[in-house]
């Protein structure tokens, strides 16, 4: 199958998440990086992409240039999409113009810095026939999609419960303070946005969440907390939430657990049934009744059905982790380009543009609940 | 050392706690059970004792009868202490009269189906010599002192966070229309009180955070749900927590989580490091910070300090249970009895009246903000 | 119910089993110690039994003292039953002096010090209506009767496979040279007997493996070792297993695992399914076949079938551990002595003499393949 | 970097490990396919490597044709490296084929049919400065590196016990009547040599025991046995080994094992500490003493050494499975290829002859001493 041809924006030497997507892209040889912007330093970016075997010339000092002069490349040669990795404050102004010059969207979550940005975007995605995917990741596990394919067949019954956690330990300390990058962007009201914790991690639960159960949030609660002295954004936070069939939910997300490493569990609560799964260990979907014994149900086994068999590459107990997740949705994004570009009509199965709106909606809609002194605030509708 | 001499009010045969105190109790032969009243069926109350080998004389027909010809009897044959297990809403005219009757109380939680009953029982206690326990089971396991050492030893640094869960599936389904004594009257206002979920189990999840942090919640923020339709009380609910050094806490409390047995856990992060513990399995506690690797804390083994190694009965890796906790509670407040006989004094280790009002102002601060709409509720200074 | 009336050899203060007998004694209140010959030094054996509460008169100086003079009281007054808690090397001596007596016997295990004791032991027991109980305490377990019975059953097919493994840490070091009594009589060939790892937990392994699967072993070939130098008996070993079924199976056992509690598992492998289970979390038994997922059948859950029912007090979720499994066997023994003295007949459901018999010919199998290098023994057939 | 040209035995459409070989390449970019035979059908191997995006006219219709076709290419463009993923038997033939031709071998394991091919292959290829990798993929694993690690720095005092097991269940039915070619060829003696289960998984915890501990087995005593009926090769088998500091191991190995999905675990116990890891939680390594608490260490973390840290791609909690461990030695053999190339001498860290000599001889000397009667058979010195 053809190769689709990808630039990227950020994601230069040093950066950590551009390489994830990197090993993404190849892993399953879907996808030929062409070009990339990738540091706001020109030479740095140089550097970055002649390391990656890229020509120079194709290599750009931003991404104004990156998208003018790809631009004008002959068709067969020009890249296709462009991969966004840079901190949630540019995603905005690069997605934009990426629609503008006619390339299709892997955005790295949030989708936008604010709520408003992100309808604009919306707005203008849906005047052309451009596709626009969203790497919440975590949806790529295969144990996920086979969670949501239970849920869907009713296996739970009806949902009346969700209870999803999201918490690390990382900024336990002020790290802001201790050259580590990462920690600086984050807690910076200038470049992460209006939150931290929701904004990073708190939104891939959300997302999680409506996800697997296909339902969505009507309206939250949220107390969220600056625990660490000084800290000018939220670290931790807890949101209560009501879902469009009237099922309650919790969600619980912090980055000052101590030794905690990235501890996502979504546990789903139907009348009949529930599922609990880990992202530290997520090979593995507990499935549970009242009335009889709890099933472990398990990646590459025949228990599983069609959703989490396509995003499998090995059998049965050989692990797969966070990377391959991270493969299955650059593998079905490349599919959907490549169904586009044929007019064929593919099931969407990564996330887009309404989950970029609804993850906005869930951030903005939390900060405010909690600086308002935990008041029930009504989620728009998408 | 000599037993304690104990009646039981409530546990006849066909319920279940009742037992299981009586198990508690002969584990470490600290007690004989001299007396009962055990059902509110004298005939039943007859057999139940007949059948624990008691004199029928002493097996009485009610509470009443059972506290005056106790106190009736020669010192050194009269029973000392009553144990008290029945529903909730009985509880306060039982305590009140043993206490009026010179008998000791180890009795179920919640205290009283009020907080102002529990006041003012709190209130006629300071006036005798005698002595309150409150078998918060939980508190009772070995792990469970580990960790409240060594956050009292600092090993945490300051608390900053904590999470208390206690799930449960039991009342998933409409129990309470299926012949299910204890459903019925769980769900029964009249005789559970203001809550079902939060006064069963919840108060549970609340007392352990105060327990092993040392911490006063001070005020609280609650969500209480009847996710089963026509329930008359609440059977889930998310409680938000603001404790006295200034932590935040999150208890999540369910009995419509379908396919969870007994899910309580407790999770103390501090800014040094952090405790997690799980009651299902309670010989493990975890020690955890981000920079060196996660330690796992066994009963039984050389790594524990003293309060765990004087609740422990046999080596490590033969695991202790749930009775061997509630024996620990048993245990210790024959001590506490044995000590204030002799006027010596002891270090009370296990839950006593404090807790008894702090549960219950637990239960209603959370009931009212839940039908307040999530209002914050100042939680009353003991 | 009545209570049995037993006495105990061994057990005195500073021992540790003696006490987890004497608890398991007292949980479901079947027994009521009356006796006692706790010590070799008779002063410890009186102030032994006079803390535990006994008359002085009965606390003995030796058993032979015991035996006779109990026999001498009136039948409703003398001990019905001896408990055998001493040094392996004693088992046999004081059993056939209990048989001469007129005791029922519950005693530790290994049954003796050799086979041919143990066979003269069972040849003297079949000429009495006395009962023989062994206490392999694993076989108490609900989940392992749980096991026992679904193998019965035939859920897993023909059993084709057992691997079981008993490995602990205590013994890494040479415990015997530190003061400490348990270690130094076990690896003393005088007292413990030809065997230390086998005689003391191999011997468990090989009792599991039988009990749950019903299968017989007809030969073995084993390999001990001494790991810790100049230690006199073996702390280690592997013994290959032929059942009579034609299964294999494979017994691994070590004292010099260090950092190992009391890990004793038992995975039993048929041709349609297995079975999984772990002393240090008893309350799990996995079930698991090749086509479906894994089921967690958990104590206490509507999922177990009637011995695991019979043999569990409290409700999912509650952990019962490993006083509770003693207990089990102590009560289903009370029910057998109660049983036989009205002539009623039960089944047998703890381990007997034919369990001591097989349990000593197991070891010393196992010691004389490995000093002959390896070759196979033949299992005598009882 | 430059990336290294290689070419692909075996591995076509339909085949499984082919793919995973490929994955591993791709994903840290350090490899260029180039050509390949993919199968012993012309045309299948044609359609294979068309469908992988390589020119037609490099798609060969069978190895010796690619071999000495590509050393006809300029040595810029001609592969440089073999891969080989056929069933057993034709290994050697192949690696000696491109031994002539100048090519670097990466193999598949074991690496031949019999110890004396492939110590004829050993002999040949000491005469060349060609490359011998064998995938040993589970040597790939960050932990399998920590644990080395930590052994070599003398953490565990010294290696006393080891055991080692890997069990499977997918071939507890007659799989290879039911059209599973995997199965097919691995029960036939033609294709596999002498041994089913300790040539496809044994060897690999043979391997896994060495490369951890760095000891060597000495002798060794093993029973295989065939457990379904019909099957030519064993399916299952214990394996007594001696190393040669005089430690005792014991392997467990087989394939019947119905439910087991890929348990490879393996266990070394010093006389300081002992070590724990699991290949269905793979970034997960137990650190244990007897007297302090065990230590859960963490792939990602800041506790892991340089080892750990250079197979990691993701930071802690973002579990990384078995394609990333494959990839790990396909990084470092491409490393090994650029430092052969230029003079550079560095360690290897994958494994290669050596580690083939000695698992050819693990599975001839457990065939011979089980066919003999679990015999004591020396093993080779290399």
């Amino acid at each position: 199958m053809r190769r689709i041809r990808y630039g990227m924006v950020g994601g230069g030497q040093g950066a950590f998440i551009g390489e994830v997507h990197r090993m993404a892209a190849r892993l399953d040889d879907c996808y030929e990086l062409v070009c990339g912007a990738f540091s706001g330093n020109p030479e740095r970016s140089r550097q970055s992409g002649v390391a990656l075997g890229l020509d120079e010339t194709r290599c750009y000092r931003d991404f104004d240039t990156m998208f003018s002069r790809e631009a004008a490349l002959p068709e067969d040669e020009r890249m296709e999409c462009v991969v966004i990795v840079t901190p949630n404050n540019s995603h905005y102004a690069i997605a934009m113009l990426a629609l503008e010059n006619g390339f299709h969207i892997l955005s790295d979550k949030p989708a936008t810095a604010t709520l408003d940005e992100c309808l604009s975007l919306a707005e203008t995605l849906a005047d052309t026939d451009l596709l626009y995917g969203l790497t919440h990741t975590y949806t790529g596990y295969p144990m996920i999609r086979e969670a949501r394919e239970r849920v869907a067949a009713g296996q739970l019954g009806t949902v009346r419960k969700i209870i999803v956690e999201y918490t690390q330990g990382w900024l336990s300390q002020r790290e802001e303070d201790r050259d580590n990058p990462q920690a600086a962007w984050r807690t910076d009201p200038a470049r992460a946005g209006s939150s931290c914790c929701m904004g990073d991690i708190g939104v891939h639960a959300f997302n999680l969440a409506e996800f697997v159960t296909g339902l969505s949030v009507t309206r939250l609660n949220a107390e969220l907390n600056s625990i660490v002295p000084g800290r000018k954004l939220d670290d931790d936070g807890t949101v209560l939430m009501h879902f469009d069939n009237g099922a309650r939910g919790t969600l619980l997300s912090s980055q000052i657990c101590v030794g905690d490493e990235n501890n996502l569990r979504l546990r789903v609560y139907g009348d009949q049934a529930s599922l609990d799964w880990q992202q530290m260990e997520p090979n593995t979907l507990w499935l549970k009744t009242n009335n009889s014994p709890a099933q472990m149900i398990r990646t590459g086994t025949g228990s599983v059905g069609p959703g989490a068999a396509a995003n499998t590459r090995v059998p049965a107990g050989h692990p797969e982790g966070y990377i391959e997740a991270f493969a299955n949705l650059y593998r079905t994004f490349a599919e959907e380009i490549r169904a586009a570009s044929t007019g064929a009509i593919i099931d969407k199965t990564i996330p887009g543009i309404q989950d970029a709106l609804r993850g906005m909606a869930f951030i903005e809609a939390a900060v405010r609940s909690s600086s308002e002194g935990n008041v029930w605030v009504e989620f728009p509708e998408f």
